[in-house]
């Protein structure tokens, strides 16, 4: 089932019913703006993740900033962007197995469709799915920048794979997905460019390898929001795949940048809003947002602009502020704003997207409520 | 947007598309019939919690087999139940709020509600709405019986609420709740049996408060997957709410029995169903299953019959198999089985149960495919 929305357009904030996914949409599009501004500014294209909010409302205010189009992680995201006017999509993950890969061929006659890469089987079967379909794909070979977990090794071995596709029939090679995605939480800004720079040697590395079997790579995708400006100016990749930048998580602040600086000068414009549903004790507060509201995988929410709350102790339906430190204590029945731990995971978790203008100000109200239209879409 | 399923009925297990929720439905069968012969041979009402596998086709075959009705934790869940036939229903939690008091009166007028209450402005709310709808509630003092999460201290407070429910115009006292939550997961039997055992001396010294105030708990509702036993003979509880008994999960195996037995005797019947979509090194397998298919709140997945690989490093569409100890190493292409580490928010990432027959056999096959119908039911 789809939930009804929490709230109705106009709604003031405290009539939102709970646990609901909060956009500060004056954070929101500024952060927006933060990095259309900087793609513009460093020349490289902006292809922005839409794993992270699966909301094509979103994706198509991108794509109205100078966006190129966006990546998804799943067949079905894609094909939920695809189905609401977004042309231009890059699977930015291998898809295996004949049920996806003719879902995917057959979005290939309608958009712009890329996937990657890493292991030749998986080129025989993008061959034969797209050849079923009489389509044709672009192609990318994925390298292991260091993330360890998908991608060929870099060089012969991807060069190998990416002559594969150029031979092919039905397939177009076109280029390398070069991604890292452990590097992205790197807290220190040195430790992360260096890890970013040998993730730019791969490529190198690959560059060299496919100019030896007569190959360019037109396209070099990757960069997320821990690492996109380390990874546009004088590097290789053409284009870059931030998604988090779009609302900031609690994770994602904790990275400090080149001057030291937390989150990079993105705000947090995502929230999980909950209700103080019983008060059994002074020092403790439970809210009625838990494991099936919010992802704890990158750590606990943050209470906001609530000095001294600590939530902590999630369980399915429940979370638990400890007040002991807490000056200003919420009451019974009274609303609280969460930070993320992580967003992507959290917002999977909702069918809604609250859109709130002024949420700082006495004139906060419900502006615009967003279906989460690509929640679930695992395959 | 709610996926198409991953399955056809009929289907061959290799024939699902992943990452899929199966149901090991020989396994979950037995799961049911235990526990409804125990409840049978105990004499305690049985009331599963449908918190667990949020659907209205598997609450109806615990029906079938003698339950009285279920328990929710949600209006929103409990809403689907109704509209599914489901004529009992215990929203064994706290509501608070308009918006949702509001759905859970007009319920009221369709089924048997109950609802539980730990605070004074919580039982002026409850008045207030039902006197709206002109409906009746049957109202639940919770006590903490150990678990420090909600719930009114035991004994003389929460029989002032039970006084002043019994006291109100449209609402009736209808009992105690008194589950433990924490207890469910202690692993040892000796002191699990312990905590439960403080937790019924709780429930004592409430009964006999209430017998100060003139009134008697027509139902003593508590205890789950790790405790039922315990709470069913000689003990105060009038009824039981276990719900992860149906699936089982790798956190609820690592209980010991009074025998010393993991698991109690129920059989693991819920999986994610994954393929490895990557295999960039020998002892390195890729799985297409991470945070947005499993949850990792309670521990990891552990792969099935699959003896010395371990799934970690889990990221929002990924998952490792370190295969470095196993023999027979899954291959490109394949597909695993992956006990969750917990069963309920795991279940809340998918929109459908695929149940399969045979699971274990060359027959296996897909017999059921079951919408998940209160997913995502927050409210």
């Amino acid at each position: 089932m789809i939930s009804a929305p929490p709230a109705v357009t106009g709604a003031r904030l405290s009539d939102i019913d709970t646990p609901a996914l909060l956009i500060d949409l004056d954070a929101f599009e500024g952060n927006l703006q933060r990095m259309a501004n900087f793609a513009r500014a460093s020349g490289v294209a902006l292809r922005p993740h839409a794993k992270t909010h699966k909301a094509s409302a979103i994706a198509a205010r991108q794509l109205a900033l100078g966006a190129v189009g966006v990546c998804c992680q799943k067949v079905a995201e894609a094909e939920v962007m695809v189905a609401n006017g977004i042309a231009d999509v890059l699977v930015s993950n291998e898809v295996v197995g004949n049920a996806k890969l003719d879902r995917l061929v057959h979005l290939a006659r309608r958009a712009k469709i890329g996937v990657c890469v890493d292991h030749p089987e998986g080129i025989a079967e993008l061959e034969a799915a797209a050849r079923r379909a009489a389509a044709r794909l672009s192609v990318l070979v994925e390298i292991d920048v260091g993330g360890r977990r998908c991608g060929a090794a870099p060089g012969a071995p991807a060069a190998e794979l990416a002559r594969r596709i150029a031979a092919s029939t039905h397939l177009t090679f076109a280029g390398l997905q070069a991604y890292h995605g452990s590097a992205q939480h790197v807290r220190d800004y040195a430790e992360r460019a260096r890890a970013i720079a040998a993730a730019h040697a791969c490529v190198a590395e690959t560059q060299r390898a496919l100019g030896e079997v007569g190959l360019v790579a037109p396209t070099i995708s990757g960069a997320g929001t821990g690492s996109y400006a380390l990874e546009a100016a004088g590097a290789p990749l053409t284009e870059v795949q931030p998604g988090s930048y779009v609302f900031m998580d609690a994770d994602y602040a904790r990275n400090r940048g080149a001057d030291g600086a937390p989150g990079d000068g993105f705000a947090h414009a995502l929230f999980v809003y909950a209700t103080v549903m019983s008060t059994p004790a002074p020092e403790r507060a439970i809210l009625d947002a838990g494991h099936k509201a919010l992802s704890i995988d990158s750590g606990m929410p943050v209470p906001w602009k609530l000095p001294g709350a600590v939530y902590h102790r999630p369980s399915d339906e429940h979370g638990i502020l400890d007040l002991a430190g807490c000056a200003a204590r919420p009451r019974w029945g009274d609303k609280v704003l969460l930070v993320p731990g992580h967003c992507d995971p959290t917002v999977n978790l909702h069918d809604w997207y609250v859109g709130v203008r002024g949420l700082a100000t006495p004139e906060a109200h419900v502006a615009y409520l967003w279906p989460v239209d690509a929640r679930g879409a695992l395959f």
